[in-house]
């Protein structure tokens, strides 16, 4: 099993064991995930843009996003079970996509 | 290998063969998550709070759902490989201390 | 009349003849906002740090990011106008209130 | 003078008083933004679509809701600040090209 469906497993069980599943309708977890981002944007708005990187990797910054970016990666994978919606497959076939849209040496001008 | 880490394997090619890792410092990823965050609600924006799984089953907003829930993980991958942290890891400590946090039966009264 | 109070009276012109009130409830107007904020985002996403106001304050650029800084406005004062709060009057307050909070020369530290 | 200016010249004194102007690139305003419409969803995630109106109506939503809003109104204000772009006159526009193109009876279909 891939580290994705293992965690929409988690994450379902979690929600079952608290009877949560009702609050899930998608915009509502989608709220929850744009809450999550705000978070994460917390965390870097005001650091120098060039430094932000090396200060991320000091403790507590780290850990903090590495939280933060958990949280969103959950509801990312909530949303998805709500939408019966296979987010690896989904993302590979995106990637493939973007593949083909942007050929190497591809520029915007 | 877990699908993250693949999917991470896969983003790392596509930045490098397109000379993108220039661009890609931790304030402007954050910014293209957003930009995708927002793609994402725009498809759900006006849908009834109640329809929405139902309508969501159906092409083609069950593609394009698909399409911008990728965008946001892959922006979410980069981001976490820009600051080296462990994705995967990550989200499986956050769910351990979710349960933590909020033991079955926990209400917020 | 204060330009919020003009903009807010014409929003609300604008969907009374076009019968839209129908679809503004809290959360639906909320993820519009998020739609629009991430349109913004992607404006400056790529743009290097010190050289955004730079390269904003050229066409087509400029007018891009008034538009998308409108809409933004636009949904906040229409999310404000259904939840019945006064923006003008909760933002003097809420400056009052930051100015309690970090009083000049405060610091993070 | 309009309540956006006036307020666009608190945001400007507030920052000038704390020496905060050097943060002020576009990037980083536009980050805190979006960590203020991140506080702005957490507060009506879970509320049920229908009701979200009626329960924020009642303190302490009302008043949490109306001190988020003008966290983004305040964002906004000093973005366009930043930027050089007159919020106001930009609105008044943009509804404009709105009512241009959707006509009153527009219709998705």
């Amino acid at each position: 099993m891939g580290d994705l469906d293992e965690l929409r497993e988690r994450v379902r069980q979690f929600s079952a064991e608290r009877d949560w599943d009702r609050f899930h309708d998608p915009k509502s977890v989608l709220l929850a995930l744009v809450g999550e981002v705000g978070e994460l944007a917390e965390l870097f708005q005001w650091l120098p843009a060039e430094a932000a990187a090396t200060m991320a990797a000091e403790e507590p910054l780290r850990s903090r996003a590495g939280e933060e970016m958990s949280d969103v990666l959950l509801y990312l994978i909530l949303l998805a079970d709500v939408l019966e919606i296979d987010l690896a497959t989904a993302a590979l076939a995106k990637l493939a996509d973007n593949a083909r849209r942007y050929p190497p040496g591809w520029s915007p001008g």
